[in-house]
């Protein structure tokens, strides 16, 4: 029996709870969070106590792992402790918005021979997954061609969260450089983004955007395009098509039935897109979770790693800089390193 | 260049004299029709003269074909006249709704040479073609399963047809009974169906029906549902169902374009079927004269034959009988000979 | 926390009790099975004791419910003995193959005030539930059509389960009996069934049929299409489709994954269905047990009642009647009664 | 009845020939071709006479319009001689590889009074027009993202039209620039382009590439992505994809027929999409004719003119400058007058 402290109990980290709850071979001891309200909540609802203090968690032999769920801006300080105190880390993405704190972060972490699982939750979706694989099973050839499109639904968070969360790149696109990386068969080595504020004035107030297109560029030549709305009024658009030499594979979107219409208006048509990320990748984060398990059981190293997590803020930073630069970008992963 | 004549100049004569002409190895020479205003018409449309009488075409030697497109108590004395003028004959289905006239007309066919193409245009459809050919091709094993949905969109067809059409197995599920004996493997030997006023009271009015299930069994086991309406309002539903051993092969229903609609309502939202046969088997009617010209050509036999039109026919007949009788009928070909 | 014991732990009865231990509010006391080494592993895998008899989970005044899955000839005697101790029941589908037994039950279980509720699941399959509700949400006028494709993967299940299941009508198609009376606006008064042999010999030699088509008329002149295989080689077909004046709605079949894939040989094409019943109705099975979860906790009547299990039985009887006798056979629901 | 000279009778004009020759309002009286062979071979097909010079055409008072189907390097010479000849003029894409030339002949076409409609047959294509219309309805609100997908099947054309053709974005993207011209609400003001070679050395070796993903932006902030490729293994991929804040429409491939395979190996498998243009596209060039004949017949201006072919080629221009020096190109309509 894995025993999980989950740190930072939100709405994503009482999700991660309950699933680490219904794992037969994981329970979960503590729950942290700032609001010890929140915490109590879901220490309740898993069976597990509430912590007043991180060290609660961290000082309990018995633990065996940590999950992070807390705020971008506190994993790397959570990371760090964790890590210290030789506990396993499923943290949640991104790393951090700052890359400099990234990189440090790195170096720190180069001490601990502690696992570090980051949560790009996609690589597990049995659909992009099953593009992954059928890539790597050369179904379709080499690939030339990876269109990613990811859209979330409508109305935009709340500002409190809009505001930390690091703008349209680190916070959602992030999700999508990962998923290129994961599928494409080398590193993009160049970007280039444009964005604009379509969809709703905070956004523009914030000084981020809200709809934006990127193409990319790896070593071998194969190119990128991802493209991302904050705001879609049918669900949760998540789609990845690999076109190769020798064919073409996609992951398609999905919903809660498999019931169709046909009236006097339409034909064929089906409800909404499962609404969000809870929803449309609930069996997704449970694979992670048992993938982050197996982990723990075996002792082989994690299949997401803080460098994946790196390197997709990296590519997040390059987009940045060239919607503010209008100009390609060219990535150095070793660079940043020494940055 | 092969020089046809058009008997019947209504909506379907209308429009297979302007498929005609389309074709560059073929031309229409004379329209005629009871209505010579309509036969006008269609005959400035297409190019042609306009027949006062029958005798005009038939006499003609210049005439290669005649294509048979009037009411259906009219086809037997036309198939019979054209066959006496030496014309070989392209004839829209039924032959007649009265199977003893067909045995008749079967019996003083037999003294003429003159193809007989029966227009069970179905059979040239790209889709359920497609179906046929794979069954045939033994795509999926032995066929023990072909499920045939025809669905015609309302509002039923005008009270004056109604009376003359035969009624709904005669008239409509009787194309159903060609499509089955044409991707079947053996021929349905055993008829059930049940039947029911559910659209319209002009049916009733008429000791009609409206909506039928039928089931069949063929020597070889093979079992065969269709299921008919007269309306729906979605368009023409006409989609056919081979399942086998190895696996399924099914025709799936047309639309004008390929766009899909997402929005807060639907998501994947089509068009409207296509409207009805004019629409849906526009190419099917196409390659019915195309396959009439190649026999025309070469002097081939038809591939749907007067047998074909008589035996759909006969299981017409025995649908009648079982909802009348409410038990499965076995069907004898031979015996409708003898009768 | 609702209390549960497990009468038969042989494949579902396993699933049942892995469910039932992952609800929140519910937990597995007691597992029984005839074979003790069965049981033993059911009871360990969810926390729950091994019964050696049946009287050790009927005599445990703790026990809130019981959930039957043991073979279908137990079922009359443990519901009864269970009714006897007071307990709620969720019996698996079918009550027994043997009318009258069902009928001696039915009276035996008047004299007890017990909630009974009847597995059939897939009322709680999110899809098929999806016609339902668009059909009594009036979404396509009055239902005149209903079509259910009901096949299962090959190969065939082993023989001595094909032995006890009582036949392909009250065995399998008694499934889509209930989904007929489930979405049909009222009851089926007549059944018509033609059957082969085509699959498996195994069938013919238990002198049963693998191969069925069904037809049924409700007394309003709904007409309802029931057909089935024992065996495809592309995973469970099961679909439902609702016709009526207003439009279609249709439940089509789940896979594993929203991936499609395009090649020189096929485009658009996808993995194979869910492989079966286990897989498939995994949601529906959970929707199942929360809905019985919800009767004991309000005291409700259940949802699908001993009477939905006693007349998709009664439909069952008269499909093989239909069969014996080649006729459509009406029905009497009451008269069964009697019977 | 219309008469046209068609001028270039290759493969498009062949097609052209036979299409105009098809309406009934329209009829073929020349044919030319720098090879006799072939104008006498199209003449023949059509009805129409071999012409052995350009001026046999244009002399012809009863020639009422002209289709240019020639080389596109004769497009411009033969647009301005049937412009000073009186005759309208359906000219294929692109006007000219050169944007100097096409400056030199837009303003030379000046002083003439005569319609040019440029052959961007797309725009007609009911499926994208679909996408258009919708976007014009308001339906999916303000259009905010547009992507399109637009693949050519393999093997890449012989290294002869390669070479003449102008590359990738002039003969092939340049029709996806009009594409986005068409379906966007207003201009494109910048361009991004990535494009590599991956396809096939041919292209290298005429310094061309062979896959490309472009972004543009319009002056109101919408964005565009086209990705191409020289090769596909499963037919022409002709997808546009229009989003907005109200919803989705998305133009489809199309397929010879709606035949779905189901076995061991897929579900719900397809046929390869149309082959090339001339299937895809047929009902579509077909709708430019009539669409042209309109014009002819009313003497409004052509729906695709003149300058919609000069915009789509300074894309393909800004597009080409954008690979060349990676960075993001500012198109200015205006300025490119002046140049």
């Amino acid at each position: 029996m894995h025993r999980f402290g989950i740190l930072g109990t939100g709405r994503i980290g009482q999700m991660h709870a309950g699933l680490v709850a219904q794992q037969p071979d994981a329970t979960v001891s503590w729950c942290y969070d700032v609001d010890p309200v929140r915490a109590a909540a879901t220490a309740e609802m898993v069976g597990a106590r509430p912590a007043e203090h991180v060290d609660d968690v961290l000082a309990d032999d018995s633990v065996d792992a940590v999950l992070i769920a807390s705020p971008t801006n506190t994993h790397v300080e959570l990371i760090l402790r964790s890590a210290a105190a030789g506990k396993p880390i499923l943290c949640e993405k991104p790393i951090d918005v700052d890359l400099a704190k990234v990189e440090q972060c790195r170096l720190a972490l180069a001490i601990y021979d502690v696992p570090v699982q980051l949560g790009f939750n996609r690589r597990f979706d049995p659909s992009h997954r099953g593009v992954h694989d059928a890539v790597r099973a050369g179904q379709i050839g080499a690939l030339e061609l990876l269109i990613i499109t990811s859209r979330d639904p409508g109305p935009p968070p709340p500002r409190a969260i809009l505001e930390a969360c690091g703008g349209l790149f680190r916070d959602t696109t992030i999700h999508d450089f990962d998923m290129a990386r994961f599928v494409l068969e080398d590193e993009p080595v160049e970007v280039y983004a444009m964005a604009s504020n379509l969809v709703d004035p905070v956004f523009a107030a914030l000084n981020d955007v809200d709809t934006a297109v990127v193409v990319m560029r790896t070593a071998s030549g194969a190119l990128c395009h991802i493209n991302n709305s904050r705001r879609t009024n049918y669900g949760y658009d998540q789609r990845v098509e690999a076109f190769g030499a020798d064919g073409l594979v996609r992951s398609n979107n999905l919903r809660r039935s498999e019931v169709t219409r046909y009236d006097a208006g339409a034909t064929a048509a089906r409800e909404p897109l499962l609404h969000f990320f809870i929803e449309r990748y609930r069996d997704a984060y449970e694979a992670e979770i048992r993938d982050f398990i197996d982990c723990l059981r075996t002792g082989r190293p994690p299949s997401v790693t803080f460098e994946d997590g790196r390197r997709a803020l990296i590519l997040a930073e390059a987009a940045l800089q060239s919607v503010r630069e209008n100009r390609a970008v060219t990535i150095q992963y070793d660079a940043a390193v020494a940055a």
